[in-house]
């Protein structure tokens, strides 16, 4: 393999995701976009196609996917959304709702969700909800969701008790990453991305891990094949876990959130902003699980801090004292984290680890065990 | 048989909705709802329930469900609703959601519709979409919502488009439709929900219609045996076609909106308002597709007088003249019928009739042959 050649063509890769009837593929590749009607013809006969974006990805890559879908007579035309979590709301998706119907798409016809995780959630739950159900198709452009969100049918929108608390489970009929468009991308975007590639290391792939602490820069510096199989082995372990409980009810699809119950109350806390992008955050809520994981006697002091020095090393926060501006109390933290989802008759559920590769879930954290936890990490510097 | 005893109790009648692990029985018996809770605790083991009404609906029905909730400790609350088809919005829908989160409904609970076709549409939309899912339990207290709404799993709100634009499918875990409460309703609703009794006869079941041409006064006058008859011969119906297609794909769903295109246009036209009640809208949808499908030579004109005969007799209306206010032009309802869902490639896809219970789709219905039919209708004194 030659290390230099960034524009070698490494062709597709497809991944399987055997859901039966709602069974789809994966597909990572390059150059993507501008081909992608022919594809999609062939997928969906019959079916024609609106895109939803956000103002942030449309100027770069609704062009190609556009015209492609024009030289077969199946684009029927655009949505562009604010970018930012705050397009995960009610207003938003009631508006996008109703533009795509005046767009005139019908039962067989088919949304594209082309952005990053913010755009395939609420695109996604339009598609869902449009005529009680219409298709859709995933093209991530962010790091976070081709190796995460794009994949597994996980829609949804945000209300004021907590994050994704309104959706579907609507699977996708395909989803096209096209590494190509990561070079878009600024460091910090990567970087936050990054921590969900992460996240398949610790919490079920330890080898995966310990490849990441020897090639991460590799992975960041797009050196031909690294960054590739990054993307194709988090895909693949996404798509593992989505197979083996689609709709998280075994609690093996749940170990997703590793580092996430903790992660949306620091995210909630910054207002769903740039102070604090989704990948950050759960940075530090990964690292807090391994603390806390320690502290219970799960996890050897090593493993923990093995995983924080890399996600310092690539340049993650680890630390609530690093959010921005003001900070958030224990209190606060444990009211935002009891409105999570994740909770089961009055007590949290977590995900902890017995160390690297080895996730689990907890239903037994009592609310007095995190706020003394709490209280000391909020105290941290 | 005593047909004055009123009071006799018939026992329960219980209807299989086989449809596999989304299967649920619809039970229908009368004083249902003061023993409900210990149906859904034995049903639901686990589950707490939050109840959602309309004000007009719930000072009639709510205390003794709520009571019995209570008894055993599973009551979460209550969301209480404006009636009427306003409600089918996205605000309301937004607002409603969040006071369920409010009220505490986790993944495990569960949403009881308590109420007409309104409250069960929106009630079931909501659950369908609260935290990607919870279930739901619908208590019909319309005539129209016990033998036809309640049963089947369609959800949805309305959009400056149209009505039902948006929703879900989403079955019920139980449909408890307690024949009691229909002796509340005022005249005119009964009557306007026993349009879709009629349509049961009319589209698929002719001995049923002529059991109806000689027994509707007894169904309304609540003869014992009569009006519970006619309420498990139509929910019976309902299932039937429920289980052969539950996801309206192979077309015999689709028999159910026989009168519906038309009837949603004429709805829509009058605002979804007292003006005009949706059994009332549906009447007129109905006697429309005989006399169209006469028309187009399809069915008799004794079929057809028969049909319109009975919804004369019963005092639903026939004919768009009789909407109160100002009447629709052609065009007007020809674009209000194109934007209902039912539309493939163009065409209008109509129910049409080859004679008393013999219905079935016509895809090709163009828009001219349309045109010049409304006009001879909207014409028509």
């Amino acid at each position: 393999m030659d290390d230099t050649a960034t524009s070698t063509n490494l062709g597709e890769t497809t991944i399987d995701v055997a859901l039966a009837e709602r069974g789809y593929h994966v597909v990572i590749g390059e150059d993507l976009l501008a081909s992608a009607a022919g594809r999609l013809k062939a997928l969906l006969p019959g079916a024609r196609f609106a895109v939803v974006s956000d103002s942030n990805v449309a100027p770069l890559h609704m062009g190609p996917l556009k015209e492609s879908l024009e030289q077969y007579g199946l684009f029927l035309g655009s949505a562009v959304v604010a970018p930012g979590e705050a397009s995960k709301s009610f207003p938003v998706l009631a508006k996008l709702c109703e533009t795509l119907l005046d767009l005139g798409v019908e039962r067989g016809d088919c949304v594209i969700a082309l952005g990053g995780g913010v755009v395939g959630d609420l695109a996604g739950f339009a598609a869902s909800i449009l005529r009680r159900g219409v298709r859709v198709v995933q093209v991530p452009t962010s790091l976070l969701a081709q190796v995460d969100s794009a994949i597994g049918g996980k829609t949804g929108i945000d209300t004021s008790q907590g994050k994704n608390l309104i959706g579907t489970f609507h699977q996708p009929n395909l989803v096209l990453a096209d590494v190509d468009v990561l070079s878009t991308l600024s460091e910090r975007e990567f970087r936050a991305g990054y921590a969900e590639v992460a996240k398949y290391g610790l919490l079920g792939d330890a080898p995966f891990f310990v490849w990441l602490e020897q090639n991460w820069q590799g992975v960041f510096a797009d050196e031909t094949g690294k960054r590739r199989h990054a993307v194709e082995t988090s895909a693949r372990a996404k798509v593992g876990i989505v197979v083996a409980d689609e709709r998280e009810e075994s609690g093996t699809r749940a170990l997703l959130n590793l580092g996430h119950t903790f992660g949306h109350a620091l995210e909630a806390f910054a207002g769903y902003s740039d102070r604090l992008l989704h990948g950050e955050a759960i940075s530090i809520g990964m690292r807090l699980a391994f603390t806390y994981s320690v502290e219970r006697d799960l996890c050897t002091p090593d493993d923990a801090a093995r995983a924080e020095a890399h996600f310092k090393a690539v340049g993650l926060p680890t630390d609530i004292a690093t959010i921005p501006g003001d900070k958030p109390t224990p209190g606060e933290l444990l009211r935002l984290m009891a409105q999570d989802k994740k909770v089961a008759g009055g007590k949290l559920v977590l995900v902890l680890v017995k160390g690297i590769g080895q996730a689990f879930i907890e239903h037994d954290v009592s609310m007095e065990q995190m706020t003394d936890f709490l209280k000391r990490e909020c105290a941290r510097r």
